[in-house]
Order: structure tokens, then sequence, then C-alpha cells
């Protein structure tokens, strides 16, 4: 039996166990490859992978030190006394080797990887592997299997409410915070939405990060029953829920490799919002050339293989198609798409137009949901409710229920781009801005991004602003400035004079 | 300015930075993936991937502590004062989304993307992503490219040489230890032979295990150097050899993972032979419907895969396919490999005859090199070297050259698997036999594996001892005996009485 100590040490989500190399539980001389063990304490056993420690004060033979992501699993106090196996390969391995090689898998196969992923028997690694493995190569079939294995065990459960609403953007186009208007606007109607909303994976903020700027966003599934209660909406970060536990694992995993396959945005999305007690969701695939769906041919598979997965699950899923050639909103990065998301809700006149009517177009398709309502009326009835104030007020209902957030500064590091030349704004690259953003810090920190002066054809004169970047810290900026000068994302054509 | 701090920790081939979550050098409140950072101290910069630490007796908010493997790499002692950035991802990380998108890469992307893993700015996660993306999904111009980069910047030259030899084995084939009794050979008749083997992947024992039992096998290249003016040949791991790095990173990822692609055996091979000055080698590919390589047809695919990339390499390529249905010789596991290869040398009565054989054909190849000898003559060559004891004399000389090694004990837990019914071994199973062996500790010590008292076309009574497991700890044999009931890996053709 060994001691347990806690090495306050966070690996981002993996589990990691250190060990003395004289520990008198095992003889590790010979280990030469990364070695899972099991731990074994109290009634739990986790999963861990090994670390080898040459310094007593880290950990002294007779103990086993875990990392703050071990600890907190086995949920044990320091000093219990814990003891340890070596593990055996997770049983579902020989599944992913079959997929590496080409098989097609079973809905049990997919089960079991499901299981040993949420269990932490595979490192990061391992996960990858399956990522790429099976990425662009699973039948529909399948996309079904891992997507009913990723649904996990736990679901939210809204029996008392007949139709439960979400709506989900697959994102790839910068600024595109319509979530939070169209929330709103959809319970200030009277739907329940509980939105569940993810923070950035590769882009410059996710709609939890956004949100976050305004409120608390981390609230638990108790919270989260009150707040619907309350005002049939919520907006929350999916993390704090237990829900779709599998598929935060992957989104990590995903999230630094930077990739993002199809069939796993297809089972990831659907996976959340089934295990949210989700029963009609509205999804936006938005298209453009430099955005995540590059054709309006990927996105009609991408909806195909949505849809099938929704129907085989009894999800009503309604599919819309929507211009993603260029960033919607003028900010980008949380702090700065708050702001804009606030002036939609606040009729300012100086509110992004397209943000407002991109808002309008997907509330009324979610109220089209209600049978009550006649068909057709679906955008007239949110334009009512946004231009009446009803909008707003929602919203700061739902801030002060959520917990108003200590707003966060916007970056003080800040540099204009200008024009190079006199003409028309001919074209915006989704996916230089979103990196330019990103190396400036937006992912990580509220305050950064880009404030876009300048949307498609608008004139600009020479040296007239596009936009302005903000940064937090001067690592950060130094990143964004070091790229920018090579290509700023904009083309304008120029006018003959 | 952070001080540097060595923290003892081992994590398997990755660098690793402890910060305090306080680190006056950055705030990293935001920071909730895996972040690369890199550390500049000296005249040198390296990379690692950051943990977070909360307590001040791991690491202090003016420390940045390294593990082992990072500190080692940047070579400066603890207190000396480091500075880090954020790093940006590696340049060729959009060429690993390019392959797992499906495309070709080209030479310099290849290039880029080894540079980077020899750098180690690649997680152990990314690289298992490019190996899933890219094996199976190779031309044979990208293999050349991959094997060509992955040779690196040192090889050892040979230029007093003008024929240096090896052999490898693509295995599969449990015991098949040839390459250790072929050296003798080879070297008695007065060929170069610098025979750099690797340890275990994911067999039983890997040829520098086998060796490392008998001698010590961990030299750097000045006293391999002195081997061969000495003996004409040694046998040594490749591990403490500078050649090849990238291959080393890939090979231990490959292990962790348990996976090893045709493509990625191909240019792991050729650029490790090629940095270790080869000029002629043989290639045994030995196949059978449990072995690593399945069929005739893949055998030759592979066959021409390696011919195809040596030709461009203008390195002269020998390739054989051999018969790998059944374990070669009695002994699987390093200790009991190495016995079985000493009584082939020693001419034993008991010598297994299957791995006597096997040795003296693939010598007999490599003999044949020589333009010297008159053709068809490699054989009977190696006959006569093997049977005046020249070999044993040659093999006891490499030994005391490289350095005796302590030998370790054969595995004191044992456990006799009898046959359950009267008749002939009609065929053992090479894969089950690895994963009991390797089940009962004979990847990680040199004492465990099997000993098999019968082969195929042996007849067997009832009850008769079939094999023999060897385990060096309880655990480990508990694992072996856990999995061995079900199936025993022999099949036994009941005789009609």
């Amino acid at each position: 039996m060994l001691t347990l100590k806690h090495l306050k040490i966070n690996s981002f989500n993996e589990n990691l166990a250190y060990m003395h190399r004289d520990c008198i539980a095992y003889k590790l001389d010979d280990i030469c490859s990364l070695v899972k063990i099991e731990v074994h304490g109290g009634m739990r056993t986790i999963y861990a992978f090994l670390q080898i420690v040459d310094d007593d004060k880290v950990v002294k033979p007779d103990e086993l030190a875990l990392n703050t992501e071990a600890f907190e699993q086995i949920n044990l106090p320091e000093g219990a006394k814990v003891s340890i196996t070596l593990s055996a390969p997770p049983p579902s391995l020989t599944s992913i080797k079959r997929k590496i090689a080409g098989n097609i898998l079973s809905a049990s196969e997919y089960s079991a990887i499901v299981s040993d992923i949420t269990n932490k028997r595979y490192s990061n690694m391992e996960i990858a592997a399956f990522l790429v493995a099976s990425g662009s190569f699973m039948s529909s079939p399948e996309v079904l299997s891992l997507t009913e294995a990723m649904i996990g065990e736990h679901t939210i459960d809204w029996t008392d409410k007949n139709m439960v609403v979400d709506h989900h953007c697959l994102g790839g186009v910068p600024g595109n915070k319509t979530d939070i208007i169209i929330t709103a606007i959809v319970a200030a109607y009277g739907l329940t939405m509980p939105k569940t909303a993810s923070h950035s994976l590769t882009s410059c903020a996710g709609v939890a990060d956004t949100m976050g700027v305004l409120a608390n966003v981390d609230v638990d599934e108790k919270k989260l029953r009150q707040l619907i209660e309350k005002n049939n909406a919520a907006i929350v970060s999916y993390d704090a829920l237990d829900v779709a536990a599998a598929s935060k694992i992957i989104a990590a995993v995903e999230r630094q490799i930077g990739i993002a396959q199809h069939e796993h945005i297809v089972s990831s999305i659907l996976a959340i919002k089934m295990a949210a007690g989700v029963t009609h969701l509205l999804i936006d695939i938005p298209v453009g050339p430099k955005s995540r769906i590059k054709s309006s041919a990927e996105a009609m598979r991408l909806r195909k293989l949505l849809e099938f997965v929704g129907d085989m699950l009894s999800l009503e899923i309604d599919t819309v198609i929507t211009d993603g050639s260029e960033p919607i909103g003028n900010g980008i990065g949380a702090v700065l798409e708050a702001r804009d998301v606030m002036k939609v809700l606040k009729n300012a006149p100086d509110a992004p137009q397209d943000l407002k009517e991109k808002s309008l177009f997907l509330a009324g398709r979610i109220l089209e949901f209600d049978p009550r309502l006649r068909g057709g009326q679906g955008y007239n009835t949110a334009l009512e409710i946004l231009n009446s104030g009803q909008a707003l007020e929602m919203m700061n209902r739902i801030i002060i229920s959520q917990g108003k957030a200590p707003q966060p500064q916007l970056g003080k590091l800040t540099r204009d781009i200008t024009a190079n030349a006199s003409g028309v704004v001919d074209a915006i690259d989704n996916a230089r801005i979103t990196k330019i953003g990103v190396l400036a810090g937006a992912a990580q920190h509220a305050g950064a991004g880009i404030d876009l002066f300048k949307k498609v054809g608008d004139s600009v004169h020479q040296g007239e602003v596009l936009y302005r970047i903000h940064a937090c810290n001067s690592t950060d900026f130094a990143f964004a400035n070091s790229v920018v000068d090579a290509y700023t994302g904009y083309e304008i054509a120029t006018v003959d004079e």
C-alpha cells in the first residue's frame, strides 16, 4: 500500500501519477514506455499515466502522488492508503486499431471506446489517433453509433416541458454571435431554451466566452433548472454540466491539434444537445470560401448526416445554410462581440445590421417550431419582440439571474490596420481574420480581438482604418503584428478614376 | 527572467515545463488548453509543454521548473536565468493538417515535419495524429521524402570500408533472433557489420534486448568505431547513437499506441540504416497468417516499397520473404532467446534447428554481397564458419569487447501450459504467443517470456507440457494467467486411433 499525496499540478485533462523510481510497490527500472496504472483506493479505481520521479521531495518511495485531475477523480484525502496495479490496455484499444486499419466498427465497439475515453483510460495521444483514424472514414450508421455512445448515461430530463429548443452554429465565421440574441427573443416569446454553449475551440471566441463577458456561465444542472423556471432560458457553458463527458475530452484533444472532422462535429453536437434534453434544434451551417464549410455541396453532405442521425434519435432538426463569406457583426473576440450583441438588443442606431438581420432570421425559424404560430410569422414575431424591447428586458433578466460578470477590459495594446489603396472592400478572409485574432490572444483573453470598421462593399480611402487589433499582453501583440503585415485578410478593389 | 529549476520527473520523451499559476512572467488564468512555450537560456531555445502548478514547494512564482528531458536538453545549471515566450504552432502543423485532410505532401513539407519532431516542437498527441493520418495514405515518393528527412543531418561515415552490411527482420515472429548469429558468422568471415538493433516495440524482445542479456549494447559512435576496428562487427542499440533521432521519437509513439504502418516501417528502417552508414542491407520479411505480414501479396508490396526507396537512396537491398507461420527457436523473451542463440553458436546438440537453419540461410545471403565469393557459396561458407567454431569465437570476442552484461535471471514465477488432447501440433498462433509473453512482462523484463517445448508437427500426449510461462512479478504473472486459459495459441490435430 502507498500513501496518497496530491501534487498540485494541472495537466490539462490527463490523469498523471508520480511514482518514485525506487518505489516499494513496483520495480520500474525496465519501464521504457508510457505506462498506465490503476490506482485503487476506497471504493474507487482510477486510471493514470505514470511519471517517474528521482526526488524524494516530490514523492517518496512509499508514496504515490496524483496530479490535480487524478486527485479530484479518486476523491480521497491525502494520507489515504492506495494500491496500484499495472493497467492492461483498455479493451477497446483493439477497436481503435481496427479503425486505424480501415474497418467499420459496430455500435458496441463505439460504446466501449467512448466509455474508456470517459473513464480516462486513454491518453490524449490515443484519442488523437482515434480521431484521425475515424474522421472522414465513418459510415453514417457509425456516426449514429458514436453519437449514441457519446450521449452518455446522464441526460437532463425536461419532462414538464413539451418542447425544448436550441440553436447551434457550425462556426468558422468570426463575430457571428447570434445565439445570445436568439435566446433572448425566443425566451421572451415563451419557448424553453436552455442554451448550452462552448468555449472557443479554434475561433476567437465561443458563445460561452462572449456570454461570459456579460454573466456567469458556469452553472450546475440544479441551478440551470432554476434559471429555466424563472426565465424560460439560460445561456450557459456545457463544461459545468454533467452531460456528454466524452465530447469534452474529445473537444480538448481536437482543440490542441486544431482539427475538427465532420463526423465528430455531428456526433459531438447532437450528443450534447440530446444529453441536454433538447427536442427541437436549429442548426446554422455558414458557407464561405474561407469559412469552416467551404461549399454548398459540403454543407449539403453535413446537413444530410445531421438529419440522418437526428431522425434516428427522434430529434427534430431544422438546418439552414447561410452566407459565411465574411464576418458577421463588427467585433471579433468576447468583449467586442458582447458589445455588438448588446447594441442589437438595445436597438442602438450603430448596431451591426448583419448581426441583427441574421439573428432575427434564425430566431424566426426557431419560433416556427411552435405549432401555435401561423406558418411564415416567425421573422415578424421575432422583429416585434426585438423592437418592443422585450428581448432586451429578457436579456437583462437572464444576466441578473445567472449573475453579472465582472466585465473584462478591452485589450489596451492596439494597432490600426489601414487600407493601402482607395476603393471598395471586395472580400474579407474569415480564416485570416481568425488567425490574426487568435494570435492576438482572443481565444484566451476576453479583451483581445479585432474590431472591424469596414465590411464587404464599403468604400475606403487609402490610409483609412480597416480594423483595429486589441491585445492584452505584449507576447500576443507581437504574434499578431508579426503576421498581419504579410496579409491583412482584406481585399480592396481599386476604383478606376 | 525566471530562475531555472530541475524537477526530477521523467515523462517518457516529452519536454514538460512547470509554471506556478501566479508566475510573474505570464498570466495564466485564461489558459485552457495545452500550451507550448519556448524556453530561452544561454545560447539555446527549447520547446516544452506547460503544466500549471498550485504549490510553491514544487515551483515558486519566480521559477520555471523543467522535467528531466527538458532540463537535459537546455543544458544549463539550476539557478540559471531563463525567459519564456509562448510558442507559435510549429510551421509544419499546417502540413500535418493537410495530410489529415488527405493531401500529398512535398519533400520540403516532410523535411519540416521531421525537423519539428526532432526539435520536440510536437507533443506525442500531435505525432500520433501525423502517424495515423499518413500511414496507409502515402505515395511512394512521399515515403522517400519522409525517409530522406528522417536520415537527419548526422550520418556515420565508414569511408575506410568499401562495404558495410546489415540485416533487418520485419518481425512479428516470436523468438526469431537470427541477427546475433548472423552477425557473428558474417564478422568471422571478415565483412563489416555494425548491427544497430532496437528494443522491443510490440514484441516480447527486440534484438537489443536479447543481446543486452549477453553484453552491453549502449555504446556511442566513438566506441562503436573501436569495436568495428577490433572485430569487424558489433551488436548495439541504436538508442545511444546520434542517428535518425526522429525515428526514435516516432517509434516511442508507435510503441505507446501499438501501431506500425508499412510506410513508417520502411522510412524508419531505411533512415536508421542510411544514418548508420550501411551500404548493403538484407531485409527479412516473414509471412504468416498470425505474423505481422499476413500474406505474400502484402510482403510483395512492402518489398517493392523498400526497393523503390532503397534504390533512390543508392542503398543495395536484398529482400527475402520467409516462413513466419510459427515461432523460430524455442525461447521467447530476452533471456530465453539469448540461451537459444548461444546454443546454436556452440553447436549444442539441443540447439533449435529452425533458428540455426534460418540464420545460416540469411548469413549466406549477406556473404553473397561480397563480390569475391563465388555465386551460390554463401550458405556453405556460413555453415563452415558455424561448424568450425569461428562464429562462437567471434561472438565471445564481441561480447568481451562490448562488455559482458550482468546476466539477468529467468523469471521465477512459472506456469506450464499442457495439451488438452493427444495428437500433433497443427499450428502455433504468433500473435497470441506474443500477447501472452508481453502480458507476462517480456517486453519490459528480460527474464520474462515463454519457453516452447513443442513446435508445429510435434506429437503430443494429453497433459504433456506445450510451453512454460516465465514472469518476474506477480502483476505480470496474473495478467498472463488471466488470458492464457481462454486460448493457449496452440492448435492440436487429434489423431484417430
